[in-house]
């Protein structure tokens, strides 16, 4: 035997590709050397510097790590303190949790992915929202899973086209992937809608997966339901974590919280524990400050809650307000999150093809980097995240009037 | 449509055993009530409390957390100055490296995961020791690896059987996996044994996983050598981590080191990117603290490393001395590591039928908790975790002596 070296990738790392990167990262498009980029496109809340993890969490994590308590391994679904914390941030009135339904993952990310992998064999499929979030899509490529892809309404919203739902639903559809509050949307469901996604779960005997990873992140009368709550008969795997809430997406720690009132789910929740074993859970030191910052009771947490909400909240108005004024852009108003999608009339420009055109000249010309919603399965729309400092923003909205104006068919 | 609730699991997580688990959590055994339970079964420094991190890294991890600067997401292969470190940290004269060549993961156990799903498709096989770490086997089974067990020899001081290893090789065959030094057997591979190793590789065409995730933690004239500083022409993953050697199991930051001098890797460490990018990779405090806490001239962690190997290294010499002298019982002296492998002559023992059996009675009798070797395909043989203080050790030793006695064949 004396073959030549011939080192094959697998076909799952072969299929993990990353759909933003794809679109986005061609190199085709440079921004203008002459300004400054503004980054509007990473959904990150800490990237301007502007808004910051609440002192009190920073105390509670050195003094955890000054106990030298929590070096070692926690068992693989986390500290039970920490589950326990979680279960009682999650649960509400009509859908009660115990440290047991709680499994702790590597950021909400880790948790969509054990949660599709315990549910879907390869060749199944998912019901997942167009436009979304593009790791759904990423993981199901890697893994060999399905995916149906559901239409969400702008006209409304963003609520989901629950005939096309339905519509999609075959033999091997295995659950429905919703996310509310939605990243690239910023919409926030209303019980009724909840309650018809509900129905077609119901119906079709579908356990639903809950991205609620922007839980409780809401503006003004928007109020976040958890869709477990409405339920007694569809169990739910609902999605969370600290990244975003707290404004710390590097502390990778998030979770899945079990609804299964009628034990439908038994064999779901041991395989979660099973798969929670192959990397052994997230940062032990962040798990153990969960029972203190997730204490629905603690004031300085609700207090930093609000303000990082009127925050975002102020943001949004404004990014809406300045595009608004904009011919041929229409944003759809967020009800929360950090996004705002904006549609795109290109009958309104000249040489602006469609909305992978318009993020490259915009930052070409503008360097305002913003992402097409292509990326997330939306042509002709892009999205803004607003969590930029205002004059930042307000440099960014100015810029992207001139582009528009530069580019407008007279 | 109206069918009955139906939610089954997915063949892979119902794939996904942890093989301690099902040997040991059986329920048949329980420790003895009236004695306290010394655990010596769990391969975590901190869990006796004498094993301390370093001051050192908490004081930087505090500074990095109050700087506010390590919050946001890191790049999902990992910040590039913590990439650096380690590339210094972990490279040699004969086998350097660059930020590019690491990927940095949850844990050795997440490198390991990932480097696995880079290189194997479900079908193809990958040789692995016995006995071993049960992750290997745990993840392959998990996503449809075929494994073929090459068995480590005892009398050897647990070096391969080269022969043994090289009959298994067939078509389907993607890659060597070595654990040097290695749990459980507490070895560590002279050069002259990983150069046959190598040859094997290089006859073969088949890349190395060396997972190093004891790297360092060697005793007295033992040196660790990278098996990748001893080839120019094989390709070698090598897995590391700061879990052990830092005394931090549950901060879980490890890597992989792409060692690919003749660009034989080129696929596979695209692969690895594109599959860091599913879960988004490690805590980014921790990823902030590798630039001081891996940097080979600071003298206070060279002094930590040396003052850890220098108590790891005594406890060794005290569990072979003890052990030793238990007629039926022979320790295979480790060379570095936690680890101390002791073989069982059953025919020196009434009533106790194997391993299995010798771990469950002397938990009974005498709380004392070891793992049998059959959990890592050794039969006969358990292993000790030796991180317990001396005196913890000196008591669990005694009641080993007194089961021993207690079960003597006259
Ligand atoms: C809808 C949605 N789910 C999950 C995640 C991932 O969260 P985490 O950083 O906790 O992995 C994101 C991050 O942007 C998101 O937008
Ligand atoms: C040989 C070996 N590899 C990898 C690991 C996992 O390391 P980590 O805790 O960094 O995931 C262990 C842990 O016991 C181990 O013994």
């Amino acid at each position: 035997m004396n073959r030549e070296w011939n080192i094959q990738a697998s076909n799952a790392a072969l299929n993990t590709t990353n759909p933003i990167r794809a679109i986005v990262d061609t190199g085709k498009y440079k921004p203008n050397p002459e300004k400054s980029v503004i980054p509007l496109s990473i959904g990150d809340p800490c990237v301007f510097g502007n808004l910051n993890v609440d002192q009190y969490v920073n105390t509670v994590l050195v003094e955890n790590i000054q106990s030298g308590k929590f070096n070692g391994y926690p068992p693989s679904i986390g500290y039970e303190a920490s589950r326990t914390a979680i279960a009682k941030f999650v649960e509400t009135k009509t859908s009660p949790l115990t440290a047991s339904d709680i499994i702790i993952a590597s950021g909400a990310s880790g948790a969509i992915e054990i949660a599709l992998t315990a549910i879907l064999n390869p060749g199944d499929n998912i019901l997942i929202p167009k436009p979304g979030f593009s790791l759904y899509e990423c993981i199901c490529h890697s893994k060999g899973f399905n995916i149906k892809h559901y239409n969400l309404l702008p006209e409304r919203s963003w609520e989901i086209d629950i005939d096309h739902l339905k519509s999609l639903i075959d033999s091997n559809t295995k659950a429905i992937l919703i996310n509310n509050p939605s990243n690239p949307c910023g919409s926030n469901f209303s019980a009724n809608h909840l309650q018809q996604i509900l129905q077609v779960a119901d119906q079709y005997r579908l356990p639903i997966i809950s991205d609620e990873i922007y839980a409780g992140m809401t503006f003004g009368d928007n109020v976040f339901i958890p869709i477990a709550s409405l339920t007694e008969t569809v169990p739910v795997l609902s999605i969370g974590g600290i990244a975003k809430r707290f404004l710390v997406p590097g502390w990778r720690v998030g979770w899945i919280a079990v609804h299964d009132r009628n034990n439908l789910f038994t064999a779901i929740k041991k395989s979660l524990v099973s798969l929670s074993q192959l990397i052994l859970g997230p940062n032990s030191l962040i798990q153990s400050i969960l029972p203190s910052i997730l204490d629905t009771n603690n004031e300085q947490i609700n207090k930093f809650f609000q303000t990082v909400n009127a925050t975002l909240e102020e943001q949004s108005r404004f990014t809406v307000e300045s595009l608004s004024k904009i011919d041929g852009l229409t944003p759809i108003t967020s009800s929360g999150t950090m996004y705002q999608m904006i549609g795109i009339d290109t009958s309104k420009f000249v040489g602006i093809e469609d909305d992978v055109a318009f993020m490259g000249q915009l930052l070409q010309e503008e360097s305002v980097f913003v992402l097409p919603g292509t990326v997330f399965g939306m042509k002709n729309f892009f999205r803004i995240v607003f969590c930029a400092p205002m004059e930042k923003l307000a440099d960014a909205y100015q810029r992207i009037s001139v582009f528009c104006e530069n580019h407008r068919k007279k």
